[in-house]
């Protein structure tokens, strides 16, 4: 069965911007892909396409996942997806708007990115749009330098934080205190009791009302990322590195691998209910150790 | 306060054998570490011991855990903890013979090794008793080639499951079918529709009726696990291997841990309630890649 807008039960103002929101993602990945490659000056995205696969065989959508493996990126890889479906039995009652009509479409952009460097933080960064018989837009970005003492990440996590606050103080001065705090709340490793980096903003179910005004706040995030996060790394990249350093970052990586694989609920989510693995598992770090 | 025998809600024959199981546990991981130190010929296990810390500063038990990081054996990790308290409100109702008094007592081993040779598979072995209101031994054992369809590969996993067999068949036919095909269902990444291994035994729960007989078993699996995997061991660690099966190898690690953190009820319910967090990740590789 294909994709009919006459199967979606979303609101009007959100079905209006389904078209221009998956614009918007995929023309954001294409110009963080592009800036990337201007920074690795040698790694090429390499993009595969995949598709959701539905129990009935129906058009389910998909995505396409793209991985570049650079010089100084170690391992960066860039995920657009626009899918819909319906919401299994056991999920529809946590998801608003799900409870009545299980029907769901969903938009976004998600990036994690490795470095080779450990003087160069890891990055993520994510928005979305999700439409049920209710609409809202989610996402965030935080930064994982290798030494969260050390007064180069203390700098390089100011910038990032104030390029987000400047993105959010245009649209709602309560935005980023808000959004700092629900990320510093989700990116904790509870067993270990520590971050799990320097912090960013984090949101999720965000509607306003006026769906219009929310997707120009997530496109100022998007813009906020793509002038933030390439500056740090054109700073770093060239910084000498010893072997311990190196090591002591491998280390670290365990540390991001036990969060997405314990924690967060994005990748539990989507293992659980079938999505694409790699598409899924593109976050984790290429080499990693435990002690 | 101090652990008394009056602290116990045990039955009187689980009771009896609190003291010559930990003995057991303890006096096995002696013979491992000896064994494998021999092996080795290079690595020493070393000893660090740690406590269980409880909410009211109550004594509740603690643990050895021993690690080795050789030359043969890349990282291997083998735990022996005796530990007592209360289940949490939560657990109560998972945990046989809880419900109605929260109060239970658990002693085992668990080693994970993790070896530098592609040719030799990486191995789990655990054994245990618990009491609550009801007492009951657990435990099993898996092995883990890099190549499951590699000739030798099948040939180590023959020999794994042999000595499971033969310790199994001495207490019950019906031991070994039933331990192995639950081995097979709990070592499985359903995310990736792939056994974590070659399987061997698992078993939960058992009560008998004869906690003697049921201690015998246990103690039957563990010299099984000293027969085989060594042998198994010996025989591989000598054997040339290329780049790319190291490569492959550190891949396939990747899958062991995405198990652990994913899906092992083990790890997941120690990291959950507090359990000791070294203790509990000793199992992960010393060095992984994802692609």
């Amino acid at each position: 069965m294909p994709l009919k807008s006459s199967d979606s039960s979303s609101p009007p103002a959100h079905e209006a911007l389904k078209i221009p929101a998956r614009a918007w993602f995929e023309d954001l990945r294409d110009r963080i892909c592009a800036a990337f490659e201007a920074i690795d000056g040698g790694g090429r995205f390499e993009r595969s396409a995949w598709q959701r696969p539905t129990e009935d065989g129906s058009a389910g959508g998909g995505g396409v996942m793209s991985v570049m493996k650079g010089r100084v990126f170690e391992k960066v890889g860039v995920n657009v997806s626009t899918v819909s479906g319906e919401f299994s039995r056991d999920f529809r009652n946590q998801i608003p708007g799900a409870e009545e009509d299980p029907r769901f479409w969903a938009s976004g952009i998600s990036l994690v990115a490795h470095m080779r460097s450990p003087r160069v933080p890891a990055a993520h960064f994510n928005t979305r749009m999700l439409t049920t018989t209710k609409g809202w837009f989610g996402g965030g970005g935080d930064l994982t330098p290798m030494r969260l003492d050390a007064p180069e990440a203390i700098a390089d996590a100011a910038d990032f934080h104030a390029a987000f606050k400047t993105a959010c103080d245009r649209h709602d001065p309560a935005y980023y205190p808000e959004y700092k705090a629900w990320c510093d709340r989700y990116f904790f490793l509870p067993h270990r009791n520590e971050p799990r980096g320097a912090g960013g903003i984090f949101f999720d179910r965000l509607d306003t009302g006026s769906p219009a005004r929310d997707f120009a706040f997530v496109r100022d995030v998007g813009e906020a990322f793509l002038q933030a996060y390439p500056a740090i790394v054109r700073r770093r990249m060239d910084e000498a590195w010893t072997a311990a350093e190196r090591e002591h970052q491998l280390i670290r990586r365990g540390r991001y691998v036990e969060f997405n694989l314990i924690h967060d609920r994005g990748t539990l989510f989507g293992l659980k209910t079938g999505g694409n693995v790699d598409a899924i598992l593109m976050s984790l770090p290429p080499e990693v150790k435990w002690d």
